[in-house]
């Protein structure tokens, strides 16, 4: 498999930035490809605007989704965009690496994610979930976090993580068609002890072994809804 | 009231700063106080690192929360970041002004809360919820986006919008002690005719005009949970 890992954490020696290591060693002796976008490093721009485009297709008002399909149709979309486009639509599988601020990615890797995925290429007006452009490509969300696991679930004081972050599973991944993998979710990272910062290396190694069979979030199937998107009325 | 309207939008001239523009209109005309903090005029920085810090708690390695409570206290926070904290803090109604991007705020948004929603100053370790510093301010979403609004709901294709923005109403305000007014959202505002964007116009304005008394989304309470927060077993 050819594999896109995008990695956000502003320390360097960061518990995160060893997660995106043992990834990288893992699926490479495994056999996969790695490519690593290491968003910090790179200093990649977050902020969505004007600037994208060389050139526009309404110079006078921008719909940013309607200049993405512009730009990318027209090559003059920025080059920092179409690099990591096309490092998306080359994998097979994509796996975001970032420590849970405010129950979401960090803002460099929400910017990444506002202005790589774009309108045209990743998806179109109705060709969402299951018929969107990356239909067959997985995607694995890998996350650090202060809090703990019993801090999640149907009866937990935040409920449920993956509930939390449906705007990123479904709203995102799913919406482009990805395979959402069950995510692997790292609690408690700062307060640990090292050994149990090394089981979670571990476990993450394992959960990386069964990447092609691990199990998928569900998502909606457009077979259910009209042209629209209404749901459809099914006979009693 | 002191209102503190957030306002990010890379087109000027967006029907989302025509929002922007009615709540300042028409909060300023009811005798409310309202400070703009516009994210894209002011090139706000979205990315979180170690610049934020004028002096470091560990020098060596970076945990940005950590540094947050120290930079607070110490007064060697970045001057923009103490700026729109202080804001926020004399503020009691808090609005946040946006195009719903990826479900989720747009990244120099992501930003502005990564960076100001301070570590010790809204919240602390088991400060949340209804135990957290910001507890009496309220907190109010408006947002513009592309999608109907028969595409969210209980059987929507896209199931409940303020469920794919749990991680914003719950997970950052209500987790910092807002009391989360229902929304405003304006749906399918590329598509529409003027009239019918000035019709979203004249209904945020009665929106806003009831702004004191809009009904609340519900927030969990420490009271159930105990001082690990697991959740507290009641007899039966």
């Amino acid at each position: 498999m050819k594999v896109l890992l995008v990695h956000a954490h502003p320390e360097p020696a960061s518990f995160c930035t060893a997660l995106r290591d043992t990834a990288v060693d893992a699926l490479s002796q495994a056999g996969h490809e790695v490519t690593v976008s290491d968003l910090y490093r790179e200093r990649f721009n977050p902020v969505a605007g004007p600037d994208d485009f060389g050139s526009r297709r309404n110079p006078d008002y921008l719909v940013y989704s309607l200049e993405q399909r512009n730009g990318w149709q027209s090559r003059t979309i920025a080059p920092d965009i179409a690099r990591e486009a096309e490092r998306v639509l080359e994998s097979d599988l994509l796996i975001l690496n970032f420590p849970i601020f405010w129950f979401s990615v960090p803002a460099i890797m929400k910017g990444w994610i506002d202005r790589v995925f774009l309108s045209g290429a990743f998806f179109g007006g109705k060709r969402i979930y299951d018929r969107a452009e990356l239909t067959g490509k997985k995607a694995l969300v890998t996350a650090t976090l202060g809090g703990r696991d019993h801090m999640f679930g149907p009866d937990a004081v935040h409920g449920e993580i993956n509930g939390m972050l449906r705007h990123l599973l479904q709203g995102t991944l799913g919406y482009c068609g990805f395979q959402v993998l069950q995510p692997f979710y790292a609690y408690h990272v700062p307060y640990i002890s090292d050994e149990d910062r090394r089981q979670w290396l571990a476990d993450y190694r394992s959960h990386l072994g069964s990447v092609e069979t691990l199990p998928q979030i569900p998502m909606p199937t457009l077979d259910n809804f009209d042209d629209v998107l209404r749901p459809l009325t099914r006979p009693a």
